[in-house]
């Protein structure tokens, strides 16, 4: 247990200092590595697994709601990026410029695409001409740029890989429509694949997305009571189409504006993953992705029978479609146990000799730590269960500390007392539709507005600010 | 037919102008699109499905030979580049550089990766200390800039798609072993999955890759004659290593340099697949990256029956694991002929009233266009024999082109000759060793040294310049 010990003792502890505990897990559960220059880290093989069964999930998601994929350059010529002028204001302060292409200046800047819109526009423009080529659902699947001041692994970086779904439509509600169901998409993955209890809402009109009529997103409450965004998806009406001239033929022989939406999920929900369900042990992972469900460690390996029972094993949870690692290091027992706690593997199957004898393992969830003794003739039915237990384990702690720690505030002295008594959470309370009110809450309290929820409550009838007549309620949070 | 005639009339003839014929078929397929910055391509979904099934196919023989994908940031510090002498001029003339974040200049600039050789290096200079913790076997799938000044879709385009690989190893002969099983990786997938044949072989001095101490390659030849390099892997020797201090404690306590290899292939691998299958109707895709391998067409859908009896075999065909699409649109069946023979699926299965009545359906082979008589108690094994026969197919026609393309030559004249009177193609002569040898051939035939196949002939013993002795049997050809 000493080198057990050690290790643990290793990280900060999430009371101590949430954020150190953060870095300390992303480098030391082999996540990511920094690199030269600041804001882009190098994703190392286990961080990458993980963004990689995301990946499949979500794709195979995207693929049975229709979409397909394609690839748009990188580069957004300066006099593109400046078509949508709500766009422009809004990513320009923040993009990275080309001005050279070898030794020679470049007669237009480029800018590192921090988001595809107006390339996508560019192409349905070229490819749309009838309602015949309607809808068009694209999705990609790349890196994109933001020139970020403040940067951290995962939740705010100058590089990060993510998707961003682009559609093009007939009507107006056909947009809503798609910007509503890949939401519903997302909070499903979230919740399903992840464990993540997510809130669906919109934005306030003052956080909208640069260029779009509607944001809508899911907002989670991570361990330590700030708000975390962890998917947009936008409904942009016709603007866009106006701004790039996408028009359409319809069935009666009108010339009409294309309606688009856009939707996107980042590498930040891996973020969101080791901020909900992580402990002082470090990472634990949700088994859908999980790049190892379960670890085996044969205990005194060297003792006849063991390695071949524990290899036995390993390939009998392989074909039961596990992924699955056997470690036959030579490091200590102490040491394993510790590696994978660290790296949030959910069971640990220990075996030894004792075991065989007894035709049983001892299998260990990494989230309660709780022991159970299986008998290998059920392996791979608990297995299975032990899986769903915990999944669900990790989703209802989630929910429960998102639920403790959300507040129903009727005026701003509450919130502030609820946040200084309580510490961070969510807030519900009422909302007059004023962008001056939501200015004032977040100045005084430091919660800003995360979205009005779908699911909209009557927490009380006037605004938590100004006191007049409420029209949302809006969740609010200081946030990631 | 008029319909079919139409559409196939719209295509540059092959024999007429091969290039012409290229570009039509890279538009009139759906695979890219054009974007507004020169050589930056948009890959259409039907262009990104073919690369999504070579980036599977190859993906899971990385990961069976021990590889694990990583992601590394796209902007190299221009101080980092230059680490590597030959590197950074092999590099420096054709990288885009960014000297902008938002509205401030950067204290230095960055350029966007052509390769990600000097970011490996500086990772692995953070994560190798000792010997145990080689080999590092790692891979990216990414997109790279590189200015050209000459761009075509998929052959040669200033920002493409690819993998990387990367490699460290303790000693010299395993990062050797390793460039040469990464060839082999890749002329397999290129004879199994592409049914291209290829030349494995080795490049000369003045050939290979900025900073490595070997490059090997497989070569491809073209319809038209013309080689295309479709793959490449690189033994870097310890170069790299003691540019970047890369060391590690050896199991005898000495310090030691690791050695390392690289490897790739991208995009341009879709344009090999266009210029070796392609016809004068459009596309011939190989059955292992088609999008749709079997294509159903109901002939007479409106007739009772029908439909429903298609949409049973596309059902069973999808059982089978086959990837199959009904176009139960209502364009015509000749309309339908001619787009999926431009799309280049390989297998149309007709059916209609009178199939039915006779349990059967028609299946046309795209290569040869050959109609079978398919009973309908046999379609999945029929099916595949199909598929099996067509991949054969292409790939014995290839290798018949190759073959009858291919001339022996012992001196300059004699390779003039047979360019001038055969066509262009693969010249198999010696070579002294000689550069000034190599550039004389290129400049007074036009073909360059393509490789040093690994499977050596002698096939005279002088050289093909200077008459002096020969060491290596050289491939030259012209390039794409």
């Amino acid at each position: 247990m000493s080198e057990n010990k050690k290790l643990v003792q290793d990280i900060t502890e999430r009371s101590e200092d949430f954020a150190k505990w953060y870095t300390d897990i992303v480098l030391k559960a082999d996540l990511i590595g920094y690199s030269g220059v600041k804001g882009c880290m190098v994703i190392r093989p286990y961080g990458y697994a993980i963004w990689e069964n995301i990946q499949r999930i979500l794709d195979d998601r995207f693929k049975e709601t229709g979409h397909e994929n394609v690839y748009m350059p990188m580069f957004i010529p300066e006099s593109l990026l400046n078509k949508e002028k709500d766009h422009i204001e809004g990513f320009a302060p923040e993009v990275a410029w080309v001005t050279h292409g070898g030794s020679e200046l470049l007669t237009e800047r480029l800018c590192v695409r921090p988001t595809s819109e107006v390339l996508f526009c560019e192409h349905y423009k070229q490819i749309v001409s009838s309602y015949r080529d309607l809808p068009k659902l694209y999705n990609q699947w790349c890196s994109v740029v933001r020139w970020e001041k403040t940067t951290r692994p995962f939740l705010r970086s100058r590089e990060f890989l993510w998707q961003e779904g682009h559609t093009a439509h007939a009507t107006a509600e056909e947009a809503i429509e798609e910007a509503e169901r890949m939401l519903d998409v997302y909070a499903g993955f979230c919740e399903d694949s992840l464990n993540m209890p997510v809130i669906k809402g919109k934005k306030t009109e003052s956080d909208k997305f640069a260029g779009a009529v509607a944001t809508y997103c899911i907002e989670a409450l991570m361990h330590d009571g700030k708000a975390l965004q962890a998917g947009t998806t936008h409904d942009f009406g016709d603007g866009f189409a106006r701004a790039f001239d996408i028009t359409y033929t319809s069935k009666d022989n009108k010339l009409e504006y294309v309606h688009q939406s856009s939707w996107g999920v980042s590498t930040r929900l891996i973020g969101a993953v080791i901020m909900s369900h992580g402990d002082d042990s470090g990472l634990v992972l949700p088994p859908a992705i999980a790049p190892i469900q379960v670890v085996i460690i044969p205990v005194a390996q060297h003792k006849e029978g063991v390695l071949e029972k524990a290899r036995e094993l390993e390939a009998r949870l392989k074909k039961a479609g596990r992924r699955v690692k056997l470690d036959d290091s030579d490091n200590s027992a102490g040491w394993k146990f510790a590696e994978y706690e660290m790296k949030g593997v959910p069971l640990r199957l220990e075996i030894g000799p004792k075991d065989i004898e007894q035709n049983q393992c001892v299998i260990v969830r990494r989230d309660t730590r709780e022991k159970a003794f299986v008998s290998l003739d059920k392996l791979e039915d608990s297995i299975t269960e032990l899986i769903n237990a915990l999944a669900k384990g990790i989703y209802d702690k989630s929910l429960k500390n998102t639920e403790v720690r959300t507040y129903i505030c009727k005026n701003i002295d509450e919130i502030s007392t609820a946040l200084t008594e309580k510490g961070d959470g969510f807030v519900k309370a009422m909302w007059c539709g004023e962008e001056a009110c939501e200015d004032e809450v977040k100045e005084k309290t430091g919660a800003g507005s995360r979205c009005m929820p779908i699911q909209q409550e009557q927490v009380s009838d006037t605004c938590v600010c100004c006191g007049k007549p409420a029209v949302n309620m809006v969740i609010w949070g200081k946030a990631y």
